[in-house]
């Protein structure tokens, strides 16, 4: 890694899982940090996992990182860039046009402001949860304006590659559309699924496999965390919604009278066109049609799951992913390796031999 | 494995995923099989695949599986039960009332007819994708009815637990209404979603997640089948549907005038609504409350996880479950490994003690 181009001290003001993630990344660089957070405990903790110091008279931060909850974002960044007239101060918000806005209807100095957003995050949240590789490899968008200099908005430029992080420039708007579409509003269909299991039959309930588990994994989400973030982001988010809901319309007028001339190509329209867009979507979970998945058993004890990927090893074959799936009531999971295609049945063959039972 | 109590020999009519992977699970128990498929193709391979033998004038199964698309199981199922008047015939499609009501309604001999689903099946279909253990631990549904004897109905018991997965019995609507919950309406609200990536800028697609991959993974299922499947199944889909649509119109309300008095509660109901529905699902995805999650970051070259997974064993804790995630545009995967609690922070240190990075 090449040495930092930040010359601190950043001052973090939200000692959380985000705000602490950046301390841990900027302290493992060497950067002197400052932390700051309305609970004392939080910053008592963040400074015994070694992120920082407590903040002092007399501090002068080159950059400071506000990671507090969105429904008070804009008003500590305001306060920030009151209180520290020579600092660059930046956000880590999931919405970033209305912090932009509020500052700018309270006058405060946005040419010394830039908003943010690191695409990380974890289950559990606390600076306990924090890591200093939170943000490797991670996309972190900047929410561009005209009102910074580019000389100024540098800072949280090496602030996003001195943690790894990739950046993404965007603006504000741009920003706020994409992730109503990628991470809002399929939390509000994750829930909106999820809320059909409340009074489900156990019997309904038992059939459950991997697809619907997927569906509504997410639906297990804090929401006092995303009423904020839906609050914050509702016009777009309820614009997509609409467009959702639209087709939702679709779906259920064509169920109506399924053999009525015109239903079964409706719906397959429906289908068909979410197979074009989730073919779309960048990575390699699911709908990566470059792999193919050898599905293999293997029993729920220690070490089982390495001996299976060690063996995958010996025979020579690169494992692209990996899922393990477990089947209630059995003491046996199902390991689904995606390796290339052309590999595939060379894979099988060998795990077969091997004595390992091939689920598919 | 205790010897089979089916005698044989078993037909199976069509020889796809579903019916060559009941072939094969049969001979791997010693029973005869005989196959039939309007594809001359699809047999010759299940032939030699080893999943039996070629239909022949004068067979007299004991026992029918009819395994063809949704949309001519009926017809199948009504021939198969009056070429062979000494049979119990069931079938393998995942809507089950339909088929009763319409072999009644075509006066056809439901005394030796009783439907059955196997929740069971692969991304790839056809013959060349079947497996003896496609079916080993998953639930496979048995849609009672009054007009069969419990001794007749016994050879279809049989089947199931020859085949290694576990027999579910449930009225034929009972069935229906539990997969349009667990299944068919999570397709649709996946497809629709994935839907509006069609005209999404790259940039915000740049920003995908693990979150939205899972929630609309299944939106890259065959249109052509599900068509079959939804349009079978449309009352009940259809009733989830409207429900889904009630509260999405919450949703779409409250967003609307997000500041309005109960707005947020509103939301927040909403989506804790989801929180209590996840919880329900079975299974240890994701939603699983028992487990922690630790991240090691892995680099993608062959051999590293499984010396991870090898190191885990070492440490001595029992892993139990794992996913893995690749950073789009790094050579980095992401392991997440879930541990019962009080393993994970002696984990975390053993591996990192180990020079494993940890990133969360």
């Amino acid at each position: 890694m090449t040495e930092s181009r930040l010359i601190g001290p950043v001052r973090v003001v939200g000692a959380g899982l985000l705000g602490t993630s950046v301390a841990l990344g900027l302290r493992s660089r060497g950067i002197e940090v400052i932390l700051a957070d309305a609970s004392p405990t939080h910053v008592a903790i963040a400074v015994d996992l070694g992120a920082g110091r407590v903040a002092a008279p007399g501090d002068a931060p080159q950059l400071i990182v506000v990671a507090v909850p969105p429904d008070v974002t804009a008003s500590v960044v305001a306060a920030e860039l009151a209180e520290f007239p020579d600092a660059i101060v930046t956000d880590v918000a999931s919405v970033k046009a209305g912090i932009l806005d509020a500052l700018r209807g309270a006058g405060a100095d946005v040419s010394r402001y830039i908003g943010s957003h690191p695409l990380a995050g974890r289950e559990r949240g606390g600076p306990l949860a924090a890591r200093a590789d939170l943000f490797a490899g991670r996309p972190w968008v900047v929410a561009a304006h005209d009102a910074i200099t580019y000389q100024r908005a540098g800072a949280i430029d090496d602030l996003i590659l001195d943690l790894g992080a990739t950046l993404v420039e965007m603006t504000p708007s741009e920003h706020d559309r994409g992730v109503a579409l990628i991470s809002h509003v399929p939390q509000v269909v994750a829930s909106i699924m999820a809320r059909r299991f409340i009074d489900a039959p156990n019997a309904a309930l038992g059939l459950t496999g991997q697809g619907v588990r997927d569906v509504t994994r997410i639906a297990a989400s804090d929401p006092d965390l995303w009423v904020q973030i839906l609050g914050a982001n509702a016009t777009p988010v309820r614009d997509i919604l609409l467009a959702y809901r639209d087709d939702l319309d679709r779906f259920i007028d064509a169920l109506a009278d399924p053999t009525a001339p015109g239903a079964r190509r409706r719906v397959a329209e429906e289908l068909a066109g979410g197979n074009t867009g989730v073919e779309r979507l960048p990575g390699k979970h699911g709908t990566d049609k470059r792999f193919t998945i050898v599905v293999v058993m293997v029993e729920d004890r220690p070490g089982e799951l390495a001996r299976l990927l060690a063996e995958v090893g010996e025979i020579g074959v690169n494992l692209e992913d990996l899922r393990l799936e477990h089947s209630p009531g059995r003491q046996v999971g199902l390991a689904e390796i995606s390796v290339l295609p052309e590999a595939a049945d060379r894979l099988t063959n060998e795990l077969a031999e091997r004595g390992w039972r091939i689920a598919g």
